[in-house]
């Protein structure tokens, strides 16, 4: 892993990227204060980036680790040409085990591994294709999925959200800021309110970031002040991504979603999930299996390596919430939007995909 | 202002004192990691240091401005024996609009004034007794809502509270912290959680370190993880101080208590309002006309003095917010409580003090 801070890099929002035989993740735990770009060729640091947060945002997981894949086959082919297919299982279970919610990874993880059989000799250059496949598909999907959401909003829009849906989450244009971009060039988008989302800052360090660079006006709250918003303004759209979408429309998401959707219920503000197809487990009923993430209590007891909490303090650090179906009014995906979520519904759109 | 830090002051809790002719409040900025008593000897200075958040908690603000009548008089005695009671305006004016919301800090200007008429020669050791007389009895109230409130908690109960209303938010012992240390001294309480509280982080800087060295069972969440601790336990109690009540039941509290309601409302969640009498604002008709305090958004923005948000960020950093009287269970005062409250009811109980 080489660590370079680029000045030539145009590109502000390439959170993952492939270039000369490495990738190379912007490293998100910085932002925006530093613009540092890291650089891997072993998929076990991968695994670690990931674990510790240089690259998050369920579909960018996912395609950090589709190129990981591609990494991983390279060790385990140097290894052994005729037995990296068994090789390249202990680095591809380190992969899958690195974040426990975003179903994106072992998604992407699974995707390639449906490569491997049809491939001769070196494995390099098809699973790189893929990779790069899933990458561009991503893309195309966030802009696919921005037309569908920007479609149900409505002139002089104000919108919340909450965490970091964007461009930097996924392989370029954002799920909820690629709804909130297109529906912005589109003249409805009066203002956005991103929710600083503690503890890791996503919407007041990249949302905000994002935002402020293509001049979307966006305005930072913190977490708990977005009901009083709600009570106060004239808010239309709660608008999120999602790491895992279950089989009947129960919707995982950052730490804070499920509050910000009751409060939205309450005050009739309506719920939009924005998230790839990819982001949708069929095999998982409800919310209720969705395994949730239960991070390090440091990340909430101190701030930037500074003790806050009293010293011994217990603490409770879920990474994410379950928002039930119930409280959302929309999924929208590439491959089609889901009004009023229920397992029917789901599974008439998504069955036979 | 005399700084010091002191090994010798055996009580953790004491926010606010008076020894040798002197206002010390203990800095509740640096708490827990550091324990600074600041000593104060002009009024002015005493405004500052509650517009700093020095001192905060409306019932200590209270009773901050209680004791710098004192210095403020003493100065203006100084200045003039026969015109002390003119020229105190001044300060009594910088004191008054040191913080807008908690209806406190106004109430014991009002009540220190009510003296001057009757005093004659020196006015200190009569206005110091009646400020000694605020704190004594504002902790008196405290143990007397610690007894009301805590005769509503069942056993084994499971309680959230927001920002800090304990000792340090009052003379001693503390409202929303007074009932709950009473109810755990009654063995009541299995599990107390505190929110933290952004920005400022009183839960998890003051509450915590309160209900620690109280031994009671205390565990930090991020404001955001609220709502879905609600969904996965079984939380009984939402208990909260507040900073202004309004005739009709409308509570003003720190930003999040309205966010914490609403999820409170969604699932089933009893909320109790815990105050002094002080707090009761029966010339405000509703919670739409109590004053927000909107702070600046550096508060937000930075942590520690780190930035954390881009440059140039909008933000809006309200520090109070409105938790409509509908929302609220029980309102616990010294005077009595107000179960279910509504204006009729709060006239009947409040009406006649």
């Amino acid at each position: 892993m080489t660590i370079y801070n680029s000045k030539n890099i145009t590109e502000p929002f390439a959170a993952v990227k492939w270039e000369s035989g490495k990738l190379i993740l912007l490293d998100q735990r910085k932002l925006p204060a530093e613009n540092i770009y890291l650089e891997y060729d072993l998929a076990s640091e991968v695994a670690k980036a990931i674990k510790d947060m240089v690259v998050r945002g369920a579909p960018a997981i996912g395609i950090a680790a589709a190129y990981a894949v591609v990494l991983a086959a390279r060790s385990a082919y140097q290894s052994s040409a005729d037995n990296w297919r068994e090789i390249i299982n202990t680095e591809l279970e380190l992969l899958s085990n690195s974040r426990p919610t975003a179903v994106n990874l072992n998604w992407a993880i699974a995707k390639m591994r449906q490569g491997f059989d049809s491939i001769e000799g070196d494995p390099e250059t098809a699973l790189l294709e893929m990779a790069i496949r899933i990458h561009d598909e991503d893309i195309a999907a966030n802009h696919e999925m921005g037309r569908l959401g920007a479609e149900l909003i409505k002139p002089d829009s104000q919108i919340i959200t909450h965490c970091n849906a964007g461009a930097l989450a996924t392989g370029g244009y954002g799920t909820a800021l690629g709804v909130i971009r297109t529906a912005f060039k589109n003249g409805l988008v009066k203002q956005v309110y991103s929710s600083e989302t503690r503890p890791w800052m996503q919407g007041a360090r990249l949302t905000s970031w994002e935002l402020q660079q293509d001049n979307i006006p966006v305005n930072l709250v913190i977490d708990s002040a977005v009901s009083s918003l709600m009570q106060s303004s004239d808010i239309d759209w709660l608008i999120v991504g999602s790491d895992r979408i279950a089989a009947n429309g129960d919707v995982a998401n950052k730490i804070g979603t499920y509050s910000h959707a009751v409060s939205a219920k309450y005050h009739g503000v309506k719920v939009m999930v924005v998230a790839p197809f990819s982001t949708v487990d069929m095999q998982i009923k409800s919310g209720k299996d969705i395994p949730i993430e239960y991070r390090n209590t440091e990340e909430i007891t101190d701030f930037n390596e500074v003790r806050v909490a009293p010293n011994d303090m217990q603490a409770i650090n879920p990474a994410f919430d379950i928002t039930p179906a119930k409280l959302v009014d929309v999924i929208v995906t590439e491959e089609g939007i889901v009004q009023d979520p229920d397992a029917e519904k789901m599974l008439a759109i998504f069955g036979k995909i």
